[in-house]
């Protein structure tokens, strides 16, 4: 299993309609096959200054990388991450 | 619920006895009273340069401030995790 996970800020102002609207778009990511145990979470610590995370599974890399190259993922990322995302990192987990 | 995340990187070789002396150290975090869904983790993602990290799940606020309190998450801090953490960053979450 892999967990993917990425914590980020966005451009927008926080409680904003383009807020709303750019989460319910990174919902959607959820229906891409391979991925498990979605979650669309609110970053609360004060410790860094990123505001939400998502938090995937995968069963291994084949369904990573599927998730990865997959049309609805590219376009994501091309139209909604790039221009509205301020700062962002990845983290992905596997158990020990 | 809120889950506390951990990422981190030690100052101990890669595979080091120490290494493993800091996780099994870290593992026992696991019984403080209000630790729920610990896992101990690899971080396997290329994007970042660190090594481990540590999930728990509080029920609320003031289970999580009762663990931050304990004494023995204060020795821990004290005793392992200040002098043989290199770099880490904490990422706290609630669902949405």
């Amino acid at each position: 299993m892999i967990r993917h996970t990425v914590v980020f800020r966005l451009k927008h102002p926080p409680g904003s309609a383009a807020e709303a609207a750019f989460l319910e778009a990174a919902r959607a990511l959820a229906a891409i096959p391979g991925v498990q145990a979605f979650e669309a979470l609110r970053q609360v610590s004060p410790k860094n200054d990123y505001q939400f995370g998502l938090s995937m599974e995968f069963a291994d890399e084949a369904a990573y990388r599927g998730y990865d190259r997959h049309p609805d993922h590219v376009a994501f990322v091309r139209d909604r991450w790039l221009p509205e995302v301020a700062a962002f990192m990845e983290i992905d987990y596997e158990p020990m």
